[in-house]
């Protein structure tokens, strides 16, 4: 489940510079002697899921090859206020050096599983899913699909390429739903799937007709999405999107459908408190 | 107060590659024609306070040089629900496939100004300013400290390498406040200030008599903060931090601190709803 | 159908440098006045289908901004020997200068272009498709995809993150057909396709059991392909590789299968031959 | 002869990136055991010279360090079908995940280096050598070079910058044969060599009287071409080029040229046939 | 003090790159046998003092790991003539490669060590200390900052962006020397300090009645550095600038000033003669 | 003669990067109105040579492109003190904020112009050339050959790959000038020229018999190179180096060789001094 390094080395890289600017930690430059170790715990202080252990790990590599970074938990694991999430040590003004970047990864990549794990969880009765979309972090995309991933829920499009969804606007540019349906499957290869965006019974009926991989079921409530699922049939998968919350998400997942998605899940989860006890 | 386009355009490049993937925006492509033109608003759907116009403008001038991006709004402005904030025009297909990454950015900062000003307000009766620290999103650290500083907000250190603030690791491994002072007055250039962290008076009290530009009460409650800006009596800038809310704010900004500091609301802030109406 | 130029424009600057070194083109720096005008003409040489325009369009507006490039044809036309492509006029070192650059983009993906067309054309008496595979030159995968596009093919995976690809050795290594199938379809987000290569109709039989979005038909030839795409009965798109060529695709095609796919038509097409007559 | 790894880890990083994407090999993540090992073997389909072996190294390296990658052959050697060139061998999601960007760029160069060689061996009854041309697969040019360095071939010009080679059109801008040298020759640095094409005897004589480090002898048939080494007399070096193939190659380097010069050998050479035997 | 390698490896694989170009090191590759191993000693050639170890180290790494670099004496340290600065071993090839970008990163860095170093010897007998400036050579403030550092200076700004230096001017386009300060403490974060320039005692009176953490007294000789140290009397940091050389620097450090500042220690250092002797 | 703006504009954009760090140009955003206009010059302080006015001019329009960059002379000009070299009007901000990089270009690049020009007119009444050589500032190589250009030197190799340069570490490990000159041979393509480096008339003797295209005479006095240029009788370009000073040179350059070559011209000149007058 975990990303190949060669992908996450470059972010780290590039944080590692905002961070270090153009003189490094003048603080701890200056105050720690060179010498000096230090043995520090990557602490819970909230319970949440963990996500971006690679990420501490390769910063605190390339702020010094000689730190060792020990992981006591694997990314998607549940974490408990007080529990230890991995140990670093080595000579000490690694740590402190590499601590804040460390921290500003897991601490934004485990909010984004946490947030999805307690969606998740709230929907486990049903066989409904829980999926991010593409209202993501600019730069930071693929980490926050993988956090999704971590909170047990499933990622949508990885970007406009690799799958087609035609929204609203698009059908009405199109002229309709059937020239943008036609359109769309002239124009995609035989892996890449088709979704359309619907916002009534009637639409849903006009695209049933031609047929879609699956349909976005936008702003329905729980009736509607029951008829939508109803009228499917099997024949779509159906995705419900809007307004998804811990509170409101059993109720669209009862409903029927395959998936519910939710942009605020990667967009707006708050950090998981994590600290770092030396 | 605008960041240089020099500086965002990298950024902006680096969201489109990301969205763009291999193959470019293939539902736009399929489903709409390349002569259609389109004009959409970006509407504000809650209030806040916009920033990250610039990369909006930016994202669609990549995307398409002939689309036409018309701010309504400045960078700090409010926007009520309903209000437009900027325009877009020009081919359909450029709207369409610019329309994420300038939102996913000015939803984003729109958020950190947002909340920003929140606490700003809260504390408008007050002298006491509101700072934000290197808690912040890897990668887009400087885009985030704008938009605190859209939100009405100042800026703590933007890395490890511009200004010194020793914490409690520092004075540990350096064996001591006064040791730890001396050796970074004695690295420290003299455009670099010395900010200091305590816990307790008496530690305090070791600073004063040494000297420090900025001292950091941490974990203070209102009284203990009182207590502290009577004993520095204006011979430092005074910092609290810990635990920083709205409601939280006015009694700590009362207790006479130069200013209060919080990470939550750069790496927490959840993003401003913000749509674009075609 | 085309690709954004912030995607293409790196993929320029990048060729650009390579050939401008360190010195840039001290022929024409040498001989050429400064002042000299050149209208020069892009030509085909050989019969064949234009891919690649936007590079040159690119590659010369970033040697020189006062050079104009005017497309006589679009990507994806049939170009006849002798036949005008493009134009370029403005300073004459800048076109000597970014010639090169430009013939190079231009020639290989009209290349792989012709060769997708002539298998196209080949079968275009069947409802089978022609797809490129993997097995692209690397760092130029989005370009050749493309024009294979423009040649009237379709598009495999982009790359090993946007469809399941199961084939023998992942079969063997997940311990057979159905641990394989289970594992990717609990790993697979909703709009990700599965495709599982199989070289028998026993194979084949054991996967539909299952069920897979679609099947690589792997080394079998005309008659064995007949029996397989009526095994599958339409229950997944059922696609046929190895050694296709202009003359070996018709029979293929006939067998019924939905498309064929060829990795040389990408990593082996010989370059289009076109010429800049000043 | 070979090229240092800081040069090339940036095209295999490159590479990689293209063909993990934003997710990763999602197929082996999901199909195959994190603890199962494997061990493979590149074996040459059709005989070929081998050129690019440190590709595939580096590329399995950044996939995973616990990869043990162990050529059998150098770069430069043949290869026979079934003939093992190197080893793979460690955990078996990385010799997959690795697998085609190594094939890539292995079958690319090594496909160079075999059509290189083929001429090679065709004129090796004479003293002229094979040069490759600037048409090369953008971004891939000092590779491309290198593997006719291993087919046994001479490079020509890197760049525009490295060496000045004066075609028809500088001639005609410049205002002749002797002004273009003139200019040429006062503007090149000492180890900067100068050549000058020809289309004709007369050209060539104008030339010589005024001397140039080498001529470029372009479009002349065997008789042509001996006539005017016969009058170059051994003042400059003397390069064929035009329609080079191995048939065509004895007969033009009998006449005595120096060398002659092909642009398919890089930009049109067929990949060489590799597969990975697992 | 030292720079971390996340920070210098990027520079460093610019200077092999340019170095190395498309080919590599042709005369090594073809002259020196690929066993052939090399031990080699960086010597001083006149006296000064170093900077740049890291760096060098580093080149060597990259042109091969298996090279051992061996540092005898630190960043800062005085080399006299003949001096062994570190060692290099191992295989001859990789040490020919590297010698020159070693060369090139040491060689400038302690020229500008060494020229800051004879400066700051000359006013060792004062409290003053001296500052470098924003006038560095592009691309390497970082590393000539860091020079300035291991020959007893300090920095003074990195950037337009980690201090607010305001001189004559933004004071005309602001509208005097009180606005100008107004505004710069209005926008200024608390750990950002204030400096600005003034040319007569007149505008140091007006720039103390308001308040500045330091003052820029622009080309005044001793006796007027006299005066305006007497004027502040310890309420700002006094720096003098302009015509810093050896033999004026006693003079006008003796004036009494915090520090004196000089941009061509970095821009116009001679480099420090060291040699590679095998 | 100039360097295309494409090798040239990822420099500045480095330099801007640098310079602007992470919160830009606080100073000018502070204390200058955004509707402020400005008109500067740049100035010469002191006599000399110009180079780099076209990084100037890329400077000021990536940091606004309402700037307006005007020339008064052109790269290689001769520029008297007080005399203007360009002017730049527009947005105050802008000019305020590029001046430094602007600036810090130039006068680097003028001040190697400079040096360069005061040995080759020392040097004029002779035919010999002065040549500059790999000892350049790091990542500025291709910048400090132009400007040498400029100043009316001509260019040795720009990197370890377009020409072979034998010394005598190479002469030593490849076991004596015989099979270092034959390794050479057999290894170069027919545009690469040969350099051999000799220390006495024995070896350049033995290098004599076996040809090179030039012979270095390394730290020779002129009646030992006047013998050396009797010796080689116009077979080879003769070049010599060692300690080439405006004074030094007109004796060398006297002695008949063909160039005299020096690394300070490039790693030690000092910056020219330049002015920006608002």
């Amino acid at each position: 489940m975990s990303l190949p390094d060669v992908l996450l080395e470059p972010l780290v890289r590039a944080a590692l510079a905002e961070d270090l600017g153009r003189a490094g930690d003048i603080t701890t430059q200056a105050c720690v002697p060179a010498a000096a170790l230090a043995r520090a715990a990557f602490v819970g202080r909230t319970p949440g899921v963990i996500a971006g252990l690679d990420l501490a790990r390769i910063a605190f590599q390339l702020v010094d090859p000689a730190l060792r970074f020990t992981p006591l938990l694997a990314d998607g694991s549940r974490v408990a206020p007080g529990q230890t999430i991995a140990t670093i040590e080595g000579p000490a003004r690694g740590v402190l050096t590499g601590e804040r970047v460390a921290l500003n990864f897991m601490g934004h990549l485990s909010g984004v599983a946490t947030v999805t794990r307690g969606i998740v969880d709230a929907i486990a009765h049903t066989r409904c899913r829980l999926a991010c979309t593409r209202k993501t972090t600019p730069g930071l995309r693929a980490l926050e699909k993988y956090a999704v991933r971590c909170g047990g829920g499933i990622n949508h499009r990885f970007g406009l390429d690799d799958a087609i969804l035609i929204k609203d606007n698009h059908i009405a540019l199109a002229g309709g739903i059937a020239p943008a349906l036609r359109r769309a499957r002239e124009a995609a290869g035989h892996l890449v799937k088709i979704e359309i965006e619907v916002d009534s019974l009637a639409q849903l009926e006009e695209v049933l007709a031609i047929g879609a991989d699956a349909v976005l079921l936008d702003n329905m409530n729980p009736d509607q999405l029951r008829a939508a699922v109803r009228l499917v049939a099997g024949r779509a998968i159906t995705e419900a999107s809007g307004r998804i919350t811990p509170e409101t998400a059993p109720a669209m997942a009862e409903s029927g459908v395959d998936m519910i998605s939710a942009g605020w899940i990667t967009h707006s989860a708050p950090v998981l408190d994590i600290g770092l006890d030396i």
